[in-house]
């Protein structure tokens, strides 16, 4: 076979050498012909978290993070119940929104490098368009790239509020940044990002109000510190499906930006709930078949590595019989089953609730909506993909 | 946006509603322009690995495993240097492959369910494919759909030589499955299949022995049950990367499977070669970009958990300079560096050698092959996806 030479990669353009795999349903199917393995979404529970979340975040901005369903379908409905756009993670995540219509997208991430700074400012010609920075050389490339294209970009100081990953010191080294970027053509200084990653999965309600209390006294530290010297800090950004309704109750925080309240997953569900915290149920599951059951003890399904993600622990089955997964290889999951016969069968259907349901989504091109049973859509995520 | 009700799923069909990133990179772009994260092959260390187990397996069947690397174009090339076709693990790889012009595939698991059965007898009409079974029930269900479509399919009984996953006990219970296969017209009794995964990675030369000589003895034990009822015993086949060479000099093992040695992966650095055994290079880097540097002991790379598997660990930093990778969130991985200035910088790109091939190629649309600093080919990793 000859190497392929592939043609040019513009902004938001689509290869016209795509193969992805064929949709495991067509609407109107009975869900027990769902090929597996597949991403089944409840819609009644989907539609149900989300406009439990618009109603528990009235009175302030719901900016809901599309890195979790990577989906524009479903950023449309968040959108349609009153989220003022979406996040995303990568300049290629807002591509695939943008071109599916949504023209309101963060981007909570520093954007870094020439071609990507190029895409980037090629999008905010199309949609109202926010980054992140962190770096003065980063916001005099990012402004070169905004200029060169004539557009204009809202910029975002990232402080680090105890995530330890990306952001500068909140405080001083953050005015300063923000002062940069405001000396900026073709930027807009819009605020802060301050989201307290680590504090999501935080199990005990007390540990994660401490750390998002010291998040935000940080936050409004620096906010002032900005503000004196002249600079109107019209955002300030962050929470997550963990911890959003402290960041909304803080006094600091003006855009909540949770994401996995869409589908949830067994990780957050170890979290224990404060008292009176509005309940998100499990919309996302992983269909799969029983393929193997060579001994009483034990049976194998199709659903592996290649169909869940493991970073936050093994997916657990949703239906509670006693069979429980304990090991995955590429493209198989061994299931232990309990002491009675015929516990299941060769070609019977499970469930299983991710560990973590963003990169889980990543893993497939298409997602199953169902509704009582039926097939009522299939859609695609869009922004999955290895590719920034 | 509109419900997507989306047309037909014929076999092998690929759906016109396809979106995929656009590659990373065109050939002939300089290494330094792939956009990251990205997958980067050194395609003369992948030459010269898939050189080297031509080599190594030399009178002796090679059907090198495509699960790994999951590209016809890679598996073009194992074919043209002497392999007599490829292992994939499922229906929606094989048709992939076969699609591809590959003419020769064994799908190495049990295939179960209507719809999956169907796809698999509609490829046997363009190839020769074989399959694998350990229940009597499903045998009946493959023998139906294979008569239906007028189709063939060599059929080998998996048996679980110590991986306990699928597969039926060796000695009797396998001899009865494969007289069940050769009842039924439509399906050609091929054979064994005794893959020792565990043993793959057990880390010393001694162990991984132990477990391939209690593998091969079973094996033997069942082949020759199977042809004292009369019934040839054509392929004996498995083994991985790990341990090829005992499963070669077996002395029951007529067929090879082997996969990883085409990239090569942290997991696999970590085995302790015998003496004598061949060496297999790192090939796959997953090529990322230093996007933060928010302090002096910490920078943050655009590679995370959409950009590499983490079931075998984390990957790790391919030019050894101190710096270590520790933790990764979705899209981000953070390095910790040693105790000297500068030691890495803002825009940076880094090499990453993963922790487990097969399931970070699977996060990928595309492979970039590289030599000499430039880049040659950009290949789909067209047998990608959750999807079976």
């Amino acid at each position: 076979m000859e190497l392929r030479r592939i043609g040019n990669r513009a902004a938001g353009e689509r290869s016209p050498l795509t193969m992805r795999y064929p949709p495991p349903a067509v609407a109107g199917d009975p869900v027990e012909a769902i090929d597996t393995p597949a991403l089944v979404v409840e819609l009644d529970v989907l539609e149900r978290n989300i406009a439990t979340m618009s109603a528990a975040t009235r009175g302030i901005a719901l900016r809901p993070h599309g890195k979790s369903h990577k989906c524009p379908d479903i950023a449309k409905l968040q959108v349609a119940a009153g989220a003022v756009g979406i996040c995303c993670q990568k300049v290629a995540e807002a591509e695939a929104f943008v071109v599916a219509g949504i023209d309101n997208v963060l981007i909570t991430n520093e954007i870094v490098g020439t071609h990507k700074l190029d895409r980037l400012a090629s999008i905010a010609g199309r949609a109202k368009i926010g980054v992140l920075v962190d770096d003065a050389a980063n916001i005099a490339a990012l402004a070169a790239a905004v200029r060169a294209a004539h557009a204009q970009v809202d910029v975002l100081v990232e402080i680090d509020v105890g995530t330890n990953r990306c952001g500068i010191a909140p405080g001083q080294p953050a005015a300063s940044l923000a002062k940069a970027v405001a000396a900026q053509t073709g930027l807009r200084f819009a605020g802060l990002h301050a989201y307290q990653g680590s504090a999501q999965h935080l199990r005990s309600p007390a540990e994660r109000r401490d750390a998002i209390r010291r998040a935000a006294e940080w936050t409004a530290d620096t906010k002032h510190l900005i503000e004196q010297s002249g600079l109107a800090c019209t955002t300030v950004t962050g929470a997550g499906t963990g911890t959003y309704m402290l960041e909304r109750d803080s006094g600091v925080y003006n855009e909540l930006q949770p994401g996995s309240y869409v589908f949830m997953d067994a990780d957050y569900g170890r979290n224990t709930r404060a008292d009176g915290d509005p309940v998100f149920g499990q919309s996302l599951y992983i269909l799969t078949t029983v393929m193997s059951h060579p001994s009483a003890d034990r049976a194998v399904i199709d659903a592996g590595l290649k169909a869940f993600a493991v970073d936050s622990g093994l997916p657990r089955i949703a239906r509670d019989n006693g069979v429980n997964l304990i090991k995955a290889s590429d493209e198989h999951g061994v299931l232990a089953l309990p002491q009675h016969p015929a516990s299941v069968r060769i070609g019977e259907r499970l469930r299983l609730i991710p560990g973590h349901c963003d990169p889980t989504v990543n893993l497939y091109d298409w997602l199953v909506g169902v509704r009582a049973g039926i097939v009522e859509c299939v859609w695609p995520v869009s922004a999955r993909g290895g590719f920034a």
